[in-house]
């Protein structure tokens, strides 16, 4: 029977991807029955191109596990390929299935979010149609946290440490001049708001939380806000949080509203192609007040340093899960986590039927944000708080924390 | 004789400019001839409107101290308020004199950079003027490392610690598609690449470190930019570091050239932010590359989660000798750092006349510059490498550090 194990990543990575990469690695070569782990580049996409590498020989000592866990970025690189409708081009799957046959591969595992379990049942599907004994299970990943199932993504947890951590940092750093600046900042979120409503975990005895924080699931009103950041910029330097995502009732991004003003003047308004760019230069011209707009741009998918260990065991719980699922004969699944108690945080992974996540997108209760439409109520941070408990500590090697280097 | 001590904190925070304000505390209070520890609400300014706390109330106990070290911001809040010169304008000076008067001062320390040394000089041209026995003593700050005579302003190793553990986290992430796209990273630095040169220190045994680091330093050259980066995109995700201040060989800040409206502070300082917004969207139109543009903005200034080790004990350093200097009669002096040993690190602080560092701005040696004009040599990264060394752990309670509130 074959029995070699393949691995791939796949989507935006997270600060703990390779947490979940770690999982199916230990627990693989831990189990008599596989034969090597190997790992994919750039996802499936690098599988039909056979860039494929053998874990085993990035990863021969235990402290070596221990570094990709602390590593960001997806080790094995990522993609954003889909698959085809298999009616549509067997070719693809005759392809992928023919070179998992000449790897030997008897186990799959994919680290990925929507897209990647909807890649999952597209090769289930296939392989049953074949008569394949190769087992599929996802393992699931985003920031965004808007996984269907499970109580939280892995990932979401570090981002959401990494929003509350700095957005702290920045309420403090804004207080200095006593001038009513207004400072707004953009967290990650196409669809929901989950990651930008983090930053209301800031808010506790030494810190007073952002002022407002606006949420995809609620439409924005401009004029609305404006009312608000004018009466709060009279007492204070307030901060804002927004998700890239929010937009008007009438469909419309706030980013894309920035956008149109840079077609229309080329070189005048670089700046406003961000959501909180656009808005602070709202705030700017209509209420003349100071502004700074704040992207959290890429470090808060990327801050490995600030790993939330409660997150980075869930990735680690579901990687391990998955493989442990396959050798038990389960495929077509996806592992989830099913949270046991909120303080402490206790959590357990179970296999699930994929269909019921593939393809879906959670948005953030509405009756968890506030009447105002402009926070989160209790019930985000009872909900969100245990994800971002405790620390990993970082390997720090002359200043800096160490890394592994992405496969090649 | 007047016994009380006053601090103050002037410009822009650092991660460890609370580092500096503990200093002065501990020492002072463990000094028996020295009274109350008062502190001045955003700073001279602050003081002029007698908006004065007492230190002692709000640092009851030492765990206080160590919240204190690891806050971000100014504690006391800040100002960028600039004196005249006594000769056009005595009226200030002698009613700051009169309040301090009042306060009982015999000590008053300024944490600040070139501006608040110049505060510091003038008030004591005019105590001499008038006879008064208040001790004045600068104490050193700026994540932009410009000071003179010092041999590193304190807060810039903790900035420079961000730099390049973000720097290093930003690189792997760029990596994990395959397609050439090229992240563009903006580091603060008005005239001097102290801090974006930091980008150098991502570099070792498990990172490539960025492909090229622009200082403003040297003269941009938009052409052979985008040469260089066209050749990079061929072969790889190049990630490319430049300091907010760069300009071209006419004088003309990159960020200018985005904007319409160019904003300056009480000092006549630029705001500079949107260089790399800019650069990016030129390596867009010019070369056709997918790219992305991220800011450091605040966050390299006030992530106090991350701050150096080295850096912290040199903050602390320089405020305590500034009391220990007063203690023993020393007045017009400045506090620096002057290094003994670079592996392992090892460093003297010496109080120092301040007119030798007042309105000098140190900028980085253009022999510390490749003749390339595009990355640091070695001569860079054995003076910095020092200054990021070892970790402060935070105090984290509930998931997210804890600081001291901001004093009212």
């Amino acid at each position: 029977m074959k029995n070699n194990v393949i691995v791939g990543q796949s989507g935006g990575p997270t600060a703990v991807i390779n947490c979940s990469l770690a999982g199916v690695f230990s627990t693989a070569v831990a189990n008599p029955k596989m034969g090597k782990v190997l790992g994919m580049r750039n996802g499936v996409q690098g599988l039909l191109e056979r860039r494929v590498i053998d874990m085993g020989e990035h990863l021969r000592r235990d402290i070596d596990v221990e570094v990709l866990k602390r590593t960001p970025s997806s080790f094995l690189g990522s993609c954003r390929y889909k698959l085809p409708n298999p009616e549509q081009n067997e070719d693809v799957f005759a392809k992928l299935f023919g070179i998992l046959d000449e790897l030997d591969v008897g186990y799959f595992f994919y680290i990925g979010g929507n897209d990647s379990m909807d890649t999952i049942m597209k090769l289930c599907a296939y392989g049953e149609k074949i008569g394949s004994n190769i087992r599929f299970i996802g393992v699931p990943k985003t920031i965004d946290n808007d996984l269907a199932v499970t109580d939280s993504s892995p990932g979401f947890g570090s981002a959401a440490k990494y929003v509350a951590t700095t957005t702290k940092e920045l309420i403090l750093d804004a207080q200095v001049y006593n001038n009513g600046a207004v400072t707004i900042v953009e967290a990650m979120g196409r669809n929901t708001g989950w990651l930008a409503a983090a930053a209301s975990l800031a808010k506790g005895t030494d810190s007073p939380g952002p002022d407002l924080i606006f949420l995809p699931e609620i439409a924005f009103n401009m004029d609305d806000f404006l009312d608000k950041v004018s009466v709060l910029a009279q007492s204070h330097s307030p901060t804002i949080v927004v998700s890239e995502g929010i937009k008007l009732a009438d469909g419309r991004y706030i980013s894309e509203l920035g956008r149109d003003n840079v077609t229309s003047d080329a070189f005048g308004h670089i700046q406003l192609t961000g959501t909180a760019a656009y808005l602070a230069a709202q705030v700017r011209s209509k209420l003349g007040a100071k502004t700074r707009a704040i992207e959290f741009s890429i470090m808060q998918r990327c801050a490995a340093h600030i790993q939330s260990a409660s997150d980075a065991a869930g990735a680690f719980a579901v990687g391990s899960h998955a493989v442990r699922a396959a050798a038990d004969g389960e495929t077509n699944r996806v592992i989830i986590i099913n949270r046991l108690n909120s303080t402490p945080y206790a959590f357990e992974t179970c296999a699930m039927e994929i269909v019921k996540m593939a393809n879906i997108e959670k948005t953030v209760p509405l009756d968890w944000i506030t009447s105002t439409k402009d926070y989160v109520t209790g019930d985000y941070i009872d909900y969100a708080k245990p994800l971002i408990q405790g620390e990993v500590a970082p390997f720090y090697v002359d200043g800096t924390p160490r890394h592994i280097r992405t496969a090649k």
